[in-house]
C-alpha cells in the first residue's frame, strides 16, 4: 500500500478532521487494513492568508511548506497532500523545490461535482475572504466549464462573521439565523451546488436547512486519499 | 519548540483521538501556538496482542515499530509517544535499537494518580485480556506503592465482551446494562481510582454511573505531551 504525506498543522483542528475522516471512512477489519500515513502536524508554517493578502510582517510560508514536503518525502512518503484549501496557492512553489506530487482538494472537490451533480453550472464558493482573494477554486471551476456565483460585499461579510464570530468563537447556535440568511440569499442568487471550502463551514452547514447539494472538500480529500492509498 | 514523535496506526482510531485530545487541549490563539507533531500512523505494525498470547502465526511487532522510531527520529523528533497501551511491552526492545526516549502513558497515568489522588491505595485497571496479560500497568502500580484489584474470570470476560460485542461493533447503548454491572462489581471489590486502560473503556465510562474517579491514559498521555512540548 502506498504511504500518503500530509502536510498538516494548517490549522491543527482541520488536520484532525482530514485524519479522522480518512480513519473512519476506510473499511478496515483490522489495524492493518488502514491508511499508512504520515502527517507532519507543523506549527512553524505562517499564516497562508496574511501573506497572500500582503498584510505588513507577513512571512512567506513557502520554507516551512518545502521543509515539511521534504520530511515527508524523505520518509517514505509517495505523494501529500493538505488540509488548507489557501495552502494550495503554494503547490507550485513547493513542487520547484521538492519533486512529489499532490492529490488537489480543489481539483478533486470540482472532480467530484463534474461526476455527481452532471447537470450542475452554478456553483457558490462559501469560503473566507482570504481563500475567495487566491481564486483557487473560480479558476478551476472556470476551466472545467463552471461559473462561479459572485457573492455581494455584505453576503460575503456575513460568511466571515458566521466563521470568525459563530464558529471559531464556539457560537454556533447563536449565528444559525445569520447563517441561514447566508444559504437562502445563495439559493435565491441561483446555485446549483455549494461548497463548503473553509474547515468551519460544515459546522454550520449542518445546522442550516437547504435545499442545494453541498460538497465538503475535506472529506472529498479523505476520500481520494483511500481510493489512492488502496490503488 | 519540542517535536514530537508520534508512533500511531496501533489502531488508527485511537491516534485520531490522542492526536484531537492533543490539539484541543493546547492554549492556542493561533496555528503556530499548537505542537509540532510528526505521525507515523504506521498500518504494517503486527497485531501486538497476537504477538504477546503467542497466538500461532502471529509476527513480532518490533521490526516496524523500529523503522517507525527511526523515520521518527530521522525527521526531526525529540521524543516519541505511542497511545496504545500494550505496545509499550516493545520500548525496551525499541530502544536497543533507535537512541531515543519517550514518554510513557503508563508511567504517566500512574503519576497522574500520585498527583491528583494521594490518598488512593486500590487500582482498577480496566483492559483487554491482553493488556492485563503484560501486567504494564500492574508492575507500574506495584511499583509506586499500589495495590491492583485482581478481577475473577467473570468480570474479566465482562470487560471483553463490553469492548469487542459492544463499543467495536458500535452497540454502546446494549451495552450499558452490562458495564453498568462491571462498574458496580468494580466498586464492591473496594476501589479507590479506575484507569481507562483501553481506548474503548472512556466511551463505555461516558454512559454508567459511578462514583469512583476515573483516569484516562489517552488524555493523560496527552496532556503530559504538551506539557513537553511547551517546555
Amino acid at each position: 500500500m502506498k504511504k500518503i504525506g500530509v502536510i498538516g498543522g494548517m490549522g491543527a483542528l482541520a488536520t484532525v478532521d482530514l485524519f479522522s475522516k480518512i480513519v473512519t471512512n476506510t473499511e478496515a477489519k483490522c489495524d492493518q487494513e488502514h491508511v499508512h500515513l504520515l502527517i507532519d502536524n507543523n506549527s512553524c508554517i505562517p499564516d497562508r492568508t496574511a501573506f497572500i493578502l500582503g498584510i505588513e510582517g507577513a512571512k512567506d510560508p513557502i520554507d516551512e511548506l518545502v521543509k515539511s514536503a521534504t520530511r515527508l518525502k524523505e520518509s517514505g512518503a509517495d505523494i501529500l497532500i493538505m488540509p488548507c484549501n489557501t495552502a494550495h496557492y503554494f503547490i507550485d512553489r513547493i513542487k520547484e523545490k521538492v519533486d512529489i506530487d499532490f492529490i488537489s482538494m480543489i481539483e478533486t472537490t470540482v472532480n467530484v461535482i463534474k461526476d455527481k451533480y452532471p447537470d450542475s453550472k452554478n456553483i457558490a464558493v462559501v469560503s473566507t475572504t482570504g481563500t475567495k482573494r487566491t481564486n483557487l477554486y473560480e479558476n478551476y471551476l472556470d476551466k472545467a466549464g463552471y461559473t462561479s456565483i459572485i457573492f455581494d460585499e455584505v453576503l460575503q461579510s456575513d460568511i466571515m462573521s458566521s466563521i470568525y464570530d459563530g464558529v471559531k468563537k464556539g457560537k454556533v447556535i447563536e449565528y444559525t439565523y445569520l447563517f441561514q440568511s447566508v444559504v437562502d440569499r445563495i439559493e435565491s442568487l441561483g446555485a446549483d451546488i455549494i461548497i463548503s471550502a473553509c474547515t468551519e463551514i460544515p459546522i454550520l452547514m449542518s445546522s442550516v436547512e437547504t435545499s442545494i447539494p453541498t460538497v465538503d472538500p475535506t472529506l472529498e480529500l479523505a476520500l481520494a486519499t483511500i481510493r489512492y492509498a488502496k490503488g
